[in-house]
């Protein structure tokens, strides 16, 4: 936990009051004091510190202020054929921790219609996973999650509307001859929309479909990746080209 | 499993008799039968194909054909601080996926001293996690493992040695100030060292270690990166470098 994440509802002049995980987290592993300050943060907004009050068994007063800076909000927004449970929640935790706007959990040819019946998929059982990620990496700005069981209507109604603002649209595609980097020929501080298919990829109608909604394919290599190695792959190697000012050659 | 991969040794006449996980895998998972064709691929060796030439509950007979390419050899070694084993089970697996030459796990002094003594560590305990990578990258190229409990002696005695031929030595280091594709002048078809350390970071003492080893810092940026992500995320980011002939501006 490198930041206290705590929702805006919860704080009283200034005051948060914690008797769940971050408490033990607080006593357990961090076996601070009265006095002792963190790095505390409103979820999807502002960065400061917290400072205990009162800390005893049942509960943990702190006083918080927060003036800290808005970090800037992610501009990557992952599209993703829904994987398995066990390897969604490690993407969504991954994935928060290395910044993402919007995380769209798409139906796919290949992917199985068991995995949409998912308890992991029920309201607030993707949360947990969310903050893991965002306390790791001591951000503030929550990804937002939707989950969308039909791909034709996601594609062709919602995706338009999504992709409006994002100049770069990549769909990874083991078959495409393109690498990354020689798709990347507009500033990487605009939005970003990255859609990563299901283990054995999109099907030929999918990949045409992204096309027609202004998707480039990519290929990430000869080396076959598993989807949450992948994920991180690619937001790490988007990350480099936002960060470097790099440019195609 | 995109590969059957086997050791030199298993092939004899150039049939492979399988009755153990892989046998398992052929007949649950691909439910190949009689003639069908496997991507297969010796160990540090060659690639090609393998036919099932008879199959039945106790084992299955593969006349094996290595007329593919010999894949180049990955050129990226890493230097990791031990992590506690859950995180090295999937750091070793992934990171053999994206393809590392070696991996030196070595001492630190926020490594905890009791996961020198985890039974993964231990002969052939790690190989399965190796060999499972392996499998998924679809490649042959197994990673050398080797376990130093002192730093002292690997930095000084050992490295300099391992580091005659890689001009590419680079230090994951919070405090540090530049980036990764600032570092990156030098052609990345050579061999490059990356040194990632553990949970909370090298110490001043370490990082000035690999300093006199020629080692340059840098930082991955404002977010916290667990070390499994960090693995994964700077392999690709090498990758991306190493394949797009990017430079830094």
């Amino acid at each position: 936990m490198n930041i206290l994440l705590f929702d805006q509802s919860e704080l009283q002049d200034n005051q948060l009051i914690l008797n769940d995980r971050r408490a033990e987290h607080i006593r357990k592993i961090l076996r601070a004091g009265c006095g002792d300050q963190l790095k505390a943060g409103q979820i999807n907004g502002p960065i400061g510190r917290a400072t205990i009050q009162e800390i005893d068994k049942k509960r943990i007063i702190l006083q918080v202020e927060l003036n800290g800076p808005l970090r800037p909000r992610p501009v990557t927004s992952l599209i993703l054929a829904l994987p398995r449970p066990i390897m969604l929640k490690r993407i969504l935790s991954q994935a928060t921790t290395l910044g993402v706007s919007n995380i769209y959990l798409i139906n796919s040819r290949r992917v199985e219609k068991s995995f949409f019946h998912a308890s992991l998929l029920e309201e607030n059982n993707m949360l947990p996973h969310l903050l893991h990620g965002l306390e790791q990496a001591g951000d503030t700005w929550l990804p937002e999650v939707s989950i969308h069981q039909r791909f034709k209507p996601f594609i062709e109604d919602l995706l338009p509307e999504i992709s409006e603002n994002s100049p770069a649209r990549l769909v990874a595609h083991p078959e495409a001859t393109s690498f990354l980097p020689e798709l990347i020929k507009i500033p990487l501080q605009q939005k970003v929309l990255l859609a990563i298919g299901p283990e054995g990829g999109w099907i030929d109608y999918e990949i045409d479909k992204f096309k027609e909604q202004g998707f480039q394919p990519f290929t990430l290599g000869p080396r076959i990746l598993r989807v949450d190695t992948a994920v991180i792959s690619l937001l790490a190697q988007l990350d480099l080209l936002r960060n470097s000012g790099l440019k195609a050659e």
